[in-house]
């Protein structure tokens, strides 16, 4: 008993730390032979908890007993090796190690003076991931940019929003708020958190601008982006940010960045990448294109909690101003001021973000870039791309398939093929899909791509092998041959009623 | 190895899981015997680390080595038991284990779905919260309202600030944006975070009203309140959101609750309440007059992080309209689209906050709640607003230093007095504050209050026993008594030079 309460001792705490990383060792070990989805109808998991909190202290031996009990089976389980659903969120055993460190050491990150290693771990891991994924040295501290690290992609495009408004009105802004007359450029395809960003901005969805994408594909068109900030320039309005996708949510789609930045600079938008999933392919220089241009943008973000293996939440922003987060987002209270802040010789990195309060997250990224090296991360990637590629053309090759577009990284968006049009194709899809879920042998979700359901098959996870990719591709193919039966079926009982 | 590349497969992770495990006890057991501040200076920690990240993986010895040598000495230790500055962020070890549940399990709880136990778990703590803090039944999701884990405070009043103006609007806010016509009230001790929701909310620092206190207090005056929304409405302007702490950061004032939402009301001003560090103390019924009103507020929200014993971040945010955020948030993309949430069944917490990815994190904050019970949380908060009366008692009785405001729960403001008048007890203050935490023996910060320095001692670390804060008293008095005699000795000095 250190203080005034019990909080465990560290002996206490060394018996039972031992028993929750066993536990999480068992349920890292047999997460394969669980159901990816789980089952449980809404309510259940409330009703099997107490509702009323406890009085007196329960034992932790109590806990863990209603973890396995409730929380197991009401857990749809994102670390299993068939789960290829969403884009895979790699909590890598690795990275909980690190995370320990952060949680033990219990330090709130909020300015420099609070704690120098955690700021300046996160300026030093930044800047070589900068150089890792050939962001080049305007990304760094030292070439007057710089990284940190947010809770998600969406908070750093919220981020990349609020500094774009105050730079584009020369900081009137921070007075007088949203004017009306902002502008933000996206695609059908860009992520919800860039409409998010605008409404959370006070700009309204009207200012959202949904570019056309090229002909024959689902990528933003330069010359339809060069169309409308030249149309809203003329209109009076004002273009305040461009962003280009690296590698879509629904189908990886790839926006031109270098076409994208030409543009915008030329009136003066800020240009935020976000490269969410697809931006730490850039460790492997075969993958290095998809960021051609990226030299020119004002900000990028890529997330270390998607597939390079870090636990959520850890997403990486970097601008090529240093001072642009926080001439948009400083407010210095009497209480928060002290003399490193005053020397304007350190980062505090509250001022790159919108809370107060931050966790020593980059332990946790550290310790993963460290324990595999950078050869060990591209490794993953790789692995990943190339499994991807041998399902892609598995799906080629069969006619009862047929890819919705050309795979993207590791990621392969396909349909069911009945024969039977469109809205067969559609309807088998969902099916497949939704039979597949429901099996708990593997976790898959879908998007809708011109209107047609596409299903996305997203490989990644950490646990994943060729042999789960095998073991998805049969299901599919087992799955889509009995939805296919059964609507021969259908059809030939409809031929046999009397007309 | 249980994928394409290679993590620890959990025979590897269960050996250096327990290696961890014994770091951080280690750690937390010598922590005070560590100088509570981090001394080193700007760029040191940098330049221990390696500035290029490794291309072959480093053994997990090496990174602690790292961790010891670099990382200890760049931290200041916000678990140090003489740790007395802003508020405690207590991360006990006790959410240390149900953190390692939450990153071991790896879910991303973006929708029920995603993880059913991830939502319901949440959803019946903040319920039992709400009722242990006396919240009232509105606040639970049964009533018709509901609570939810946010990462900060910052956040939960931006989110309710999304909300208010969201319903302000009718829903227009949605869709044009903000109108440069809302004002929100708060006064000149509101924390910052709500300045900062302004500003990311594109409404601009004219929105932002500063209330006048009460005379003799730091508290919002309702009837300044009640005259500056008057002028504002008569002005054709909107009030959105009126926000009385309970507890704030410079000196622990309490704005009245019921009173402020009296008078908000009568204009249709959503009132959020930031308890951030003060609400836990609810727990205990003597301190529930501290809420008196809050049955007729919108939202509420108090840290689990500050003085709850749970590990950063978890702040705790209840709304009495359920529906009220998602209305303001929710925007849904194709490929969130699933049936639980189609069906109306289940709360998606994706839409009760900006970003759109959530980690578990009840289950640390589950874990603390079970594992102290309600009488251990109760006898945390009680223990340290005793050891801060005896501590006030202390500076009340010494005429060397005088309170600068009346103790608030286990936050006493007090000020060094020298007989040289009110800019010699500043300067003497200040020194007294730099030279303690110069030493290393414990950690202080400060505030200004009418144009006065003073110190803060914020009781409430989850180490801090009777020992700790009688050894600050002692330095306190024999820092100042140095101060003192260097300031008598001073004045000898000029009086002896010829005028």
């Amino acid at each position: 008993m250190l203080g005034c309460v019990p909080d465990l001792d560290p002996e206490e705490f060394r018996r039972l730390g031992h028993q929750l990383v066993d536990w999480v060792a068992d349920y890292r070990a047999g997460v394969a032979d669980l159901p990816v989805r789980s089952e449980v109808a809404p309510g259940w998991v409330r009703s099997q908890l107490p509702a009323e909190l406890p009085e007196e202290p329960r034992p932790l031996g109590d806990l863990l007993a209603e973890v396995d009990r409730v929380v197991v089976p009401g857990t749809t389980h994102w670390q299993h090796p068939s789960f290829f659903g969403y884009f895979p969120a790699n909590a890598s055993l690795t990275s909980l190690l690190g995370d320990m460190l952060s949680t033990g050491l219990g330090v709130q990150g909020m300015l420099w003076s609070t704690s120098p290693a955690c700021t300046e771990m996160e300026q030093v891991l930044l800047d070589g991931l900068a150089g890792a994924l050939g962001l080049g040295p305007e990304f760094t501290f030292a070439g007057g940019g710089g990284g940190s690290i947010q809770d998600s992609a969406s908070s750093g495009a919220l981020a990349a929003l609020l500094a774009a408004l105050h730079r584009s009105s020369d900081g009137a802004w921070r007075q007088t708020g949203a004017d009306g007359r902002e502008r933000v450029y996206v695609t059908a395809e860009t992520h919800s958190s860039l409409a998010k960003a605008v409404r959370v901005a006070g700009l309204g969805a009207r200012a959202l601008r949904i570019v056309d994408p090229s002909p024959g594909s689902l990528a933003m068109s330069p010359a339809a982006l060069e169309a409308a900030l030249a149309a809203d320039v003329a209109a009076g309005l004002r273009p305040i940010l461009v962003c280009p996708t690296v590698g879509t949510t629904g189908t990886g789609a790839i926006d031109p960045v270098r076409a994208a930045a030409d543009v915008a600079r030329e009136h003066g938008a800020w240009v935020h990448v976000d490269a969410a999933w697809a931006g730490v392919a850039a460790l492997c220089p075969e993958f290095r294109d998809l960021l051609d241009g990226v030299e020119l943008v004002d900000s990028f973000c890529t997330n270390a909690h998607k597939w390079l293996l870090t636990a959520f939440d850890a997403s990486l922003l970097w601008v090529r101003d240093a001072t642009a987060l926080p001439a948009a987002l400083s407010i210095t209270p009497e209480y928060l001021r002290n003399a490193a802040t005053d020397s304007g010789e350190v980062v505090d990195y509250r001022d790159w973000q919108v809370s107060l309060g931050r966790r020593f997250r980059a332990l946790k990224l550290w310790t993963v870039v460290h324990s595999y090296g950078l050869s060990g991360l591209r490794a993953h990637v790789r692995e990943h791309v190339a499994l991807a590629a041998a399902f892609a053309d598995r799906v080629r090759e069969d006619p009862g398939f047929t890819l919705a577009v050309e795979p993207s990284l590791a990621l392969v968006c396909l349909r069911v093929v009945t024969g039977g049009g469109d809205a067969a194709d559609d309807a088998a899809s969902r099916t497949v899909l939704e039979r597949i879920n429901a099996s708990g042998a593997a976790l898959l979700t879908h998007t809708v791509v011109d209107g047609r359901y596409v299903i996305r098959v997203a490989i990644g996870s950490i646990a994943t092998a060729k042999e789960h990719v095998d073991a998805l591709w049969a299901r599919l193919v087992e799955t889509a041959a009995q939805v296919r039966a059964e609507i021969a079926a259908a059809d030939a009982l409809r031929r046999e009623e009397p007309s």
